[in-house]
């Protein structure tokens, strides 16, 4: 009988308790959680907060309870692994609710203990209306301040998916919010100029949104307020009324009345530093792609590993659920004698920012360009269903290839409609090793409704390939700041576009209809750089200009990629 | 200078055209459509006469003139092409306004006339109430029948894509809809029992749906009903003022108002045939994977060609626009010098249906069948994005593997949400040459708005990698019909769920959470069927079973599945 001790009962460990106990009926399987909850909805917490899910039961897919009904599975909550002896295969465990410590031999054991939210030791950053977000007691806490502190303003720092999720959730109460962010940029997974997109998306939801600007000091300030118990109220009430005073990175001060803290989170290692395990590269604890520690009794999953990255095989941190259940698993399978073996995280993933989706899959440019990747771009703006049925919307796609090999480097989207279903058919494909050229060829479902007889997908493709093939030569948002005398900018779209939309200076304007009829209006000797707004008219008009002997590249993306680019 | 001429204006040739354009700037192109209308949205023209598309110009993408300002292409409506000489390289042209000839030479001939409305010889079919939809003009006639007729009753024949979508636009205006079917079910690219689903929304929705019923006669009665000119009528009205009286294969009678023909369409190949081009064994024209005819100097794509089947390589007709629109561009390429090579097709399909969508990808198990191959098959049902987010909705998913080498033989869905994603993943997949192995390694997006951390995709390919290796011992619905005294029927759902959504005769009811404790009550001897609502519960009460030293099968896709088998 093999006896399986799992620390952390949320999304890698429950799921490799439930996979067990499947696999085989003799295992004895243990799940250790220190928090009061097991099998809960992580990634729910903050829609609960901002009043989308409205039944907090629902965050709880699972209880000790109803785990040992349907798994078997001996579940202790506030039980906390305080370390492990690997010779003689024991934990130690805390209980939580006594303080007592006692031991508790394994076969197995498994780590899923995850990323705990990291929180720089800012001066003043311990009050009681300072919050971060990564269980069901946080976003208790986080309820209960908004009750008693009648919040008014509230200041999230942090603009990656959890930062995001608040700045929504907050919004949709009615709360002022500010989100700082230090770079300049949210949603880091995605390039900047798409991330554009969402910068706009986000103060035209009266979001007060500050780039480029940390948070360098707190002052808690108590009001001068007395809780009364004819109002109802405890002295608790007392100890979190008041607000804080955010001192800025631009020296600027913000008043608000909550802060919420999600720069990002760091893997729990200590229990596996502590007894010893490898760590890696990352700071994440090492593991095989079976999931086995450097010890091979000791299996470790989820947000605290190190997963390798799918594109450049390099140790990477991608703190997501589907991996963490996906490696659960897999986990389970092992540790019951099978081999199944993880194949790499691509870091597929999704936020929605009001009604906005971004989403990406694979490496961004920025990435491509630490690691001194070659790569070439593509930008679509197409329409997620066919344009004359109602409810189309713009899909922003930009697609990272290899024009050595026409590899699939990386994919993001951002826009309201079919976000989720163009980066997950891409992932799809760089996980099957497609190249762009095959992309031209997927047969996507098609009527009206659903998507178009080209796919957003097949456009990006279509494009990728011209350039591939010689057919265009592209010229990118950011190098039209460096253009020289031989160059001339030349916009395609019609003037009442360009007065409505925008345009660059120094451009002429000749629509891409009346091309033909008035070409020799532009000069021959001069490198032509034609402009539309996503860059489909500009390829018709480049096309017709370097098949009548001009040399012509035509702006990628057009105007909307430039424009967000500076958004 | 390349001369192209093109026969058909609509997805294919004027793919075609725009793409020769972009190649080229010498070539001179013509194309010759015989209705007064190119470029026009086929696949919009059901939800214009529905309503939803209000503005009949959205669906005409392009006119002659557009084409020619953006294209310079020479576009002649109104005009047939009614023979080709090959010998001379030249088409003869008949201008449909005056009944005048001409001829006219080419370099390379693309030949994408599309497929035509198949309408049986049904005694008195001809009728001023009777119409099949291909382009704009059969919607006008459809549009004036509706105006002038009074439309109360409609019937639609044949529940293809297209007749669905006329019944669900006549549903939308009010009008009483019968849909006759020969076949015993709607929808031919799905199975029957996952076009059950499709049933109860038809009949949700109030039509009339007759499954099994064929028309065989029709018989137009005018009313009794002068139109006046006082009342702003025409002459025109009294022609097609009346009702139908139709007989059905059933021999009984439906008084109808309308009736519209949509049991198929058929290539157009008359023009190829008398040309002496070679026909496929499927009766479309014959090309290569380069889109080229039997003649070197004529290239045919669209409708009208037999294309390739992805899966069994074979000839098969696949009318849908997005495979059109590929081989145009592709023809396109190889007549200017390029060589594209069309990858075969796997009838990635979606229809809607009222609130449902139905989609499909590679072969359905009746065509598996036919071909006598060896197929295995899971079904799930699981949410479309996280359960405990607002608007989850199940989509009810069919897998078909093989259990040789693991392939993707072929997939569909139905569901109020997520079909189509579903469909296009699956369908990347597949072209990708995935197994069903990898097909769990999937990463999708995730956060709660748009998947789960398992997603449905990676759910069916955990179902079907169980059986594969051996972990789950399947039985399908349909074998439920065979079984024997040594076996025995246990549900595992709880009492009120049986009592609430139904159960089979004669299953023993043990809850799943219940049933470690209650095993001895079965008997050892008999081999155990267990059943639960969608498979996961019987899938985790079967392993408990095995592992117990039970004989267990999981009914897979559970009772929901059996339920939608007979709908
Ligand atoms: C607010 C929020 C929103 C999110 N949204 C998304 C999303 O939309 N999409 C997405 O893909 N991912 C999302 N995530 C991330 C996702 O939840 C994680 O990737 C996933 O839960 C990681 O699983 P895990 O098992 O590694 O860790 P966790 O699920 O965090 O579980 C680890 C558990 O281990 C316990 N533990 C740790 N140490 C010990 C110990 N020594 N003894 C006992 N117990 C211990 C912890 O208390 C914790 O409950 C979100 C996360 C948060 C916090
Ligand atoms: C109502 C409807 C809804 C549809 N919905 C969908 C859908 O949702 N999804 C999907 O994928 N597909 C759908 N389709 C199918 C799709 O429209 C076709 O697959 C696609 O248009 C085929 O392209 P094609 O170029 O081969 O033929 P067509 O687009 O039919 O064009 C052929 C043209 O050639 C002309 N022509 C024929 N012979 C001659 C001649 N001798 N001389 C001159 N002109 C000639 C015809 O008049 C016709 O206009 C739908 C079709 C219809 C009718
Ligand atoms: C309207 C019609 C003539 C358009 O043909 P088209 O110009 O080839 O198609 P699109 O407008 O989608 O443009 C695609 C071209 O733009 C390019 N493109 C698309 N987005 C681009 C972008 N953002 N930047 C640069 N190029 C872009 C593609 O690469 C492709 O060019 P290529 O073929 O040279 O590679 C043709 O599709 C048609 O007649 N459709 C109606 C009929 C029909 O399809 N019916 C069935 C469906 S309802
Ligand atoms: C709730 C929880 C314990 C469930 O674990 P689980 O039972 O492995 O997962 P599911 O309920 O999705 O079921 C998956 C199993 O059912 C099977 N299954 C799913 N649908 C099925 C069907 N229709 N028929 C048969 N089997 C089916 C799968 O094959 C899989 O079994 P396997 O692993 O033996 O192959 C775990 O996911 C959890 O704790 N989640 C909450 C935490 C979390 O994930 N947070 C992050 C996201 S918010």
């Amino acid at each position: 009988m093999t006896k399986i001790v799992i620390v952390g009962g949320v999304a890698g460990g429950a799921s490799a308790a439930a996979r067990a106990r499947r696999l085989s009926e003799n295992a004895e399987i243990i799940m250790f959680e220190r928090g009061p909850f097991v099998s809960f909805a992580n990634c729910g917490l903050p829609y609960h907060i901002g009043g989308e899910i409205t039944d907090r039961s629902k965050l709880l897919l699972q209880t000790p309870a109803s785990f040992r009904a349907r798994f078997n599975v001996d579940v202790r909550v506030m039980s906390e692994v305080i370390s492990i002896d690997r010779t003689n295969k024991s934990v130690t465990v805390t209980n939580l609710k006594d303080g007592s410590d006692y031991t508790e031999h394994y076969d197995y054991l498994l780590l899923s203990p995850g990323a705990a939210p990291f929180v720089p030791s800012i001066p003043g950053i311990n009050n009681p209306l300072t919050h971060s977000l990564r269980n069901i007691p946080d976003m208790d806490k986080i309820l209960q301040t908004l009750q008693v502190n009648n919040v008014e303003h509230a200041t999230v720092v942090g603009g990656g998916f959890i930062g995001l999720e608040m700045m929504e959730a907050f919004t949709h109460l009615g709360i002022k919010t500010t989100l700082l962010e230090l770079a300049d940029q949210v949603m880091s997974p995605v390039d900047r100029e798409m991330a554009g997109f969402v910068h706009s998306e986000i103060q035209a939801k009266g979001v007060d949104l500050r780039l480029g600007t940390a948070l360098t000091a707190v002052e808690y300030v108590t009001d001068n307020y007395i809780a009364t118990e004819e109002a109802g109220e405890t002295i608790a009430h007392q100890h979190i009324n008041g607000h804080l005073q955010l001192l800025l990175s631009n020296n600027q001060t913000l008043n608000t009345d909550m802060l919420i803290m999600a720069i990002g989170v760091r893997p729990e290692t200590s229990l596996a530093e502590q007894a010893g395990l490898k760590l890696g590269t990352r700071g994440g604890i090492f593991t095989t792609p079976t999931m086995q520690t450097s010890d091979p009794f000791i299996y470790a999953v989820g947000d605290a590993v190190e997963q390798s990255d799918f594109v450049t095989g390099k140790a990477s941190l991608v703190p997501l659920a589907g991996p963490a259940n996906r490696q659960g698993r897999m986990a389970a399978d092992n540790m019951l004698g099978g081999s199944a073996s993880y194949q790499g995280t691509q870091g597929t993933a999704i936020c929605k920012v009001f009604d906005l989706a971004v989403a990406s899959t694979g490496k961004n440019e920025r990435q491509l360009q630490q690691e001194a990747m070659q790569y070439e771009k593509v930008y679509v703006h197409s329409a997620s269903h066919a344009s004359y049925y109602p409810g189309a919307e713009i899909v922003s796609l930009k697609l990272l290839f290899s024009l050595t090999d026409g590899s699939i480097l990386g994919a993001q989207a951002v826009g309201k409609d079919g976000v989720d279903k163009r980066i997950d058919v891409i992932a799809v494909a760089q996980r099957a090793g497609m190249t762009i050229e095959q992309l031209q060829h997927l047969e996507l479902t098609y009527a009206p409704p659903y998507g178009s007889a080209k796919d957003v997908v097949n456009q990006a493709a279509f494009v990728a390939n011209n350039i591939l093939s010689g057919l265009t030569q592209p010229i990118h948002f950011h190098q039209l700041d460096e253009l020289n005398n031989d160059q001339l900018l030349l916009d395609v779209r019609s003037p009442g576009e360009l007065e409505r939309v925008g345009f660059i200076d120094g451009s002429i304007n000749i629509p891409v209809d009346q091309l033909r009829q008035r070409m020799a209006e532009l000069p021959k000797d001069k490198e032509i750089i034609v402009i539309c707004q996503v860059g489909l008219r500009g390829h018709v008009a480049q096309r017709q200009l370097v098949n009548r002997g001009y040399r012509a590249r035509n702006l990628i993306g057009g105007y909307k990629t430039y424009a967000a680019a500076t958004q």
